[in-house]
C-alpha cells in the first residue's frame, strides 16, 4: 500500500472565499482562488511562515516564526448546516466564519485523517494539518447579523468547523470542481486513544 | 481541547545523521543536526519544495515541484531491533536505511498519527507527515555488508520503517535530547476503516 491513497471521496466546491484586510474575520466570496505555495493569493492568511498565535501556546510562544499550515479553512456544507441548525438560525453563511473553501459531499470532513490531501482537477493539491478549533470570534460577528444567537455559535460548531490546510502543489481552484481525498494508508497509531484520555 | 495536544511521550535522540551526496542512500552520523525551515543543514533531502518521485505517483507526475514533507526520516530504536530479529541478522545500523534521527522510547513509532509534532528542548519542531513506506532499496544497500541478509529487509521493515518529517520551527537537535510527541486532539475519522479496505 503507498503512504498515501486516493479514496472514492470527492468534494464538491460550492464556495471560495478570501480574508483581505487585517484584523478581519469574514471572507469575501470569489469566483477563483490561485494557490502558490505560500497559499491563496490575496489572502491575509497567506506566507510560507507565520507568528505563533493562540491556537498554539502549547508548542510555541507567542509570534515564534513558525511554518504555516494554516493558509486555508476548508468547511462542509453539511456541517455548516448542521451548525446552523443547531444554532436554530435559517442559515451561516460561509463568509461569517472565514471560509476559504466550502466543499459538499465529504461526510465528517472535520474529523479528516491529519496529513490527508485534497486535489483539484489541475492538480493543485493542499494537505490537511488538522481540525479547526470552534472558537467565539465568528459568534461575535455572527450576533452583528442574527442578534441573540452569537454565543450559541461555539457550542454549536464544536466538531463542525472543518480543518485548517496549506498548499502542497500550486493551481488554481473555481466552483463546481471536485477535490479527490487521498488519505494516509496507516493504521491508527496503537496508543491514540490513551494519549487522547 | 486544543487542536495540537502535548503527550507523556518523549523520545530520546539516539541517532543524528545526514545523507550528502546525491545518489547516496546511506546517512552519516552527526553529533548535531541544524534545522532551517527547509530541513538539516548540509542534507540532500532538504529543500522548501522536491520534484515529485515514485513515492507519490497517485498523486502527481513524476518531477512536478511540491512541498517538501520528507526533509527527514525519523526511525525508533526499537523497531530497528525488531526489523534485525527478523532479518536474523545482529544490528541493523541507522546508516544503512538513511536515518536522519533516530529515537528510543516512543511505541509504535512508524505509526504516529499524522500531522503530530516532534518537539526538542529548544523549540525545534518536527511535523510528522506518515509512515515511510519499507522499499528495497536499503537491502540492497545491506547485502554489500551482510551478504544473503539484502532481500529480507523490505518485508522484515513493513510497518517499522518509521516516518517523513518536516521543520515547522528551526533549531538545533543533539544526541542524548529528548524529543517530546504533541498530537491532533481529535477522534479518528469516522469513514477511515471503510476507506483503507
Amino acid at each position: 500500500m503507498p503512504a498515501l491513497i486516493p479514496t472514492g471521496y470527492q468534494g464538491e466546491i460550492v464556495y471560495l472565499g478570501r480574508v483581505s484586510e487585517e484584523g478581519e474575520l469574514a471572507s469575501h466570496p470569489v469566483d477563483r482562488l490561485e494557490l502558490g505555495f505560500a497559499g491563496a493569493e490575496g489572502e491575509l492568511h497567506s506566507g510560507l511562515t507565520r507568528p505563533a498565535c493562540s491556537r498554539v501556546t502549547a508548542q510555541h510562544p507567542k509570534g515564534t516564526e513558525i511554518a504555516n499550515v494554516r493558509q486555508l479553512t476548508i468547511l462542509s456544507e453539511e456541517e455548516l448546516a448542521e451548525t446552523a441548525f443547531a444554532m436554530r438560525i435559517p442559515q451561516l453563511l460561509p463568509e461569517w466564519v472565514g471560509a476559504s473553501i466550502v466543499l459538499r459531499g465529504i461526510p465528517d470532513l472535520t474529523h479528516l485523517p491529519p496529513s490527508s490531501r485534497l486535489q483539484g482537477p489541475d492538480g493543485a493539491t493542499l494537505v490537511v494539518d488538522m481540525e479547526n478549533q470552534a472558537c467565539v470570534l465568528p459568534g461575535r460577528f455572527i450576533e452583528g447579523i442574527q442578534p441573540g444567537a452569537g454565543p450559541r455559535y461555539k457550542p454549536a460548531a464544536q466538531g463542525r468547523r472543518g480543518v485548517t490546510a496549506w498548499v502542497e502543489r500550486p493551481g488554481v481552484l473555481e466552483p463546481g470542481q471536485a477535490l479527490r481525498l487521498h488519505i494516509p494508508g496507516q493504521r491508527v497509531w496503537a496508543h491514540l486513544h490513551e494519549a487522547l484520555r
